[in-house]
């Protein structure tokens, strides 16, 4: 028996190439037997460590590039079949908040949960979810415990470990997000999941 | 009997991604019966008139991500074996003139010879290929006539046809090399050939 091999991906609720990645990442774990392993991070912290910025910053003033950026999220959409998914109306939303609660809800044993009520609430119900309220009621309509895991992104234990995860990545060598790990092998971007699924099954049979 | 499918490549020799697309490219149109149309622009004009910048301009400052771009060219050569690619010494060329001669050599009807000599001499060779007196050497020993194709360079509808190339890629989309256009949807970066064959396919079926 081979031991499975584990996807580490870099994610933050603020990117909605993490939600599309995401999305279609069942079908990857099921076709190679991998399994992922979901490493709560903020993205405006990887930015701020590595000197990156988001397209719409880098790419805001050169003609046709997030033209060209919106229309392969459409073609993402649309070869994968993710008709939920809406551009969330409030974006760019600064998701400390609601990072710092993913890193709570690993240590309360909930953040498969979590994690699928919160992308639903950013990437299909256009939810503000940098207003505390706002989680609280999506939280607690989702079967979470609001209450606690808004009190829990006070914890300096949780906001430690959402620092720590953050500086591991950039020390790993990630600069934006999705960013995928296969072992020592980094891949960037939604694009990449090809060579992801390449490189599973080369150090599957490798084992 | 269906008409083949055309992709027109938006191509500058000042691309090493364009080397890398077009190495790979004679696989695609073997397996889907499609033809390629090279069109010669310049890279800079491009730019110019996008406000793009090349990555090492725009990411020259972002940690970690020219390392990262750096490997997936690795990637690409080492999974299609173009072990004959060299990154240029002189990198980056400016490519004004012998852009302008590959319009030119589609005027006198050796542009795929042309193509050939030039893009060995930039990114197998490290040839400085913006010194016209390499340009004529390296355009000789490859058979061809260097100094036809140099005194063309100055002829005033060489020039136009180089700019009027450069003018269309820019009105259809384009913001960067290589492109590529099947019909009416663009395609950017060698990472998204996948993509052009999968368009081509569906177009080849649909005619």
């Amino acid at each position: 028996m081979t031991k499975p091999v584990t996807i580490d991906f870099i994610f933050d609720f603020a990117s909605p190439n993490a939600y599309l990645s995401w999305k279609v990442l069942p079908e990857l774990l099921a076709r190679t037997g991998a399994c992922v392993n979901v490493i709560p991070c903020l993205l405006g912290g990887i930015f701020k460590a590595t000197n990156n910025a988001a397209p719409m910053v880098t790419f805001g003033d050169v003609k046709g590039k997030l033209a060209y950026e919106g229309l392969e999220t459409r073609r993402f959409i649309a070869r994968h079949g993710l008709t939920a998914y809406r551009m969330n109306p409030h974006f760019p939303v600064n998701t400390l908040t609601i990072a710092r609660a993913f890193v709570a809800a690993g240590r309360m044993g909930v953040s498969e949960a979590y994690m699928e009520v919160v992308l639903a609430a950013m990437w299909e119900q256009g939810e503000k979810m940098d207003d505390p309220e706002v989680v609280r009621r999506v939280l607690d309509a989702g079967g979470l415990n609001g209450e606690a895991l808004l009190a829990a992104t006070q914890d300096p234990e949780v906001k430690a470990g959402l620092v720590a995860n953050t500086e591991a990545a950039v020390a790993r060598g990630a600069f934006g997000i999705p960013t995928f790990f296969v072992g020592d092998e980094m891949f960037f971007g939604k694009e990449r999941l090809g060579q992801v699924e390449d490189e599973v099954r080369r150090q599957s049979a490798a084992a």
